[in-house]
């Protein structure tokens, strides 16, 4: 493995650890980051009684699908801006981590959030040296589309 | 008070006990109404270590604001659809609750959240019968506005 | 030819028609339809000196970006309402163009429109008896992505 | 007057020259600045049969709403990200007129685009160094909200 390869390998771990294990309301969730390179980004969910919405019909809370879909853009445009960064050390690399954040997003609620899990790819748009743009998507355990978003990040 | 006005109380309260002690993610998140009638809606959530996005800071996660904001927005929206319906009987309205959703909703945004509660408020753009479209504002317990949002929901 | 398809080639025929010739601001833009039928909308423009926003970069405005998107989101979401209808008549088809419309449209900037005619595509993410969300993509005539769009549309 | 606020009027004289007569899209919407200071950006638009979408109603093609939303909504932000600038001469923030555009656009259409003129108003939400985010509301010639929308701008 390369010195390049595995600086990449110990940024993702660690971009992974945080995700999972420092990140209070993530954790609350129970989010969990299924894969996490430079070519794409899944975020999992297990559906839990605290995560319902409407109580009739026991499916997915609005918020929660906003939450899963803005950390999986989150995640994607994190790991695209740093490909940008090229040489900088690791350590550069994560001090961005502290000043990234969602400029805005944009989810769109396609059926109803029914499933036992759920996972939520991301995809690029745009990369810019700042700011990038991607699409997100939610899918159920049976492969039905529940919602998709659109997200703008900054890294200052 | 006149029967229309016991009538629309009583809604009223139905749906603030729904939203706040039925919905389980609302209770997640311990969000309560500050304010539901015909003119107004606020909604109300004291930050808790669990709503934690950026550890280091302390402040507030993309997605529990996306959660208030949708909410709000929601709820602002509910109420404007049943007041369209007219003299329609209370168990007719809350019918309609069962099959009230989210279409979407645009976040932005603005500051990083600090602050010991937040209070979220929604105004009415557009109400058709099916249809209505709303914006909404979070501000901190010092002011600041923190995001602002934009919904569109569905009352089928 | 059953007497189904007919009946679509003769819709689909008098859609093309009254979006290109009797729709003043599309004929003021150019735009003409490439392909439409149940599967795919593709809506093509040429750039003239008066679609430049930039005057230094000569670049496609804004506006047109986003007038391109919200007409082929909206042929998308059309024909697939259309198609929900089922076995309506032309006329009872054609009725419900009068009263179509965008409830709201999110534009994502992705590149400077640059190149001499582009091509926006639809595709449809939600189909409801009333209301259609479509994603729709810019390409420039190199192969570039340009623009990218999310609309929601409602039949009333 | 000081040389500060002169330099001002210099600037924004100069950026209504080039809004209404360098930019050729904005010349064939027949855009005018009705205001544009420090505190208020108001654009607005004459209907002309050129603008009609719904050739039935003769109300404004969506298109032309969502264009006028974005240059409103841009001049906002522009004139925003120029403050910031502080003393910075005036060629140095003209400069960065040629590198500024739209990141993202949301549009929500409320009502029919009826009216002979209407007039778009911008506010700011967020001014970062690079980044601002606006609100924009279109009303026509009777005080009727027509459309509302919120921007996200990129001063390179």
């Amino acid at each position: 493995m390369s010195s390049n390869e595995e600086n990449w390998k110990q940024i993702l771990s660690q971009v992974k650890h945080t995700f999972e294990e420092q990140v209070p309301f993530n954790k609350l969730l129970g989010l969990k980051i299924d894969r996490l390179d430079l070519e794409c980004v899944k975020v999992r969910i297990e559906k839990d009684d605290h995560h319902v919405g409407n109580f009739v019909h026991g499916i997915l809370h609005g918020g929660v699908i906003a939450a899963v879909l803005d950390v999986t853009g989150g995640l994607t445009a994190f790991v695209s801006l740093l490909q940008k960064m090229g040489d900088a050390s690791v350590q550069e690399k994560m001090e961005r981590l502290a000043k990234f954040g969602t400029i805005d997003l944009r989810v769109d609620y396609l059926r109803p959030g029914k499933g036992k899990h759920f996972t939520a790819e991301g995809t690029i748009l745009r990369t810019g040296k700042k700011i990038a743009v991607t699409r997100m998507e939610l899918h159920n355990d049976t492969g039905h589309m529940i919602a998709v978003g659109t997200g703008t990040y900054l890294a200052v």
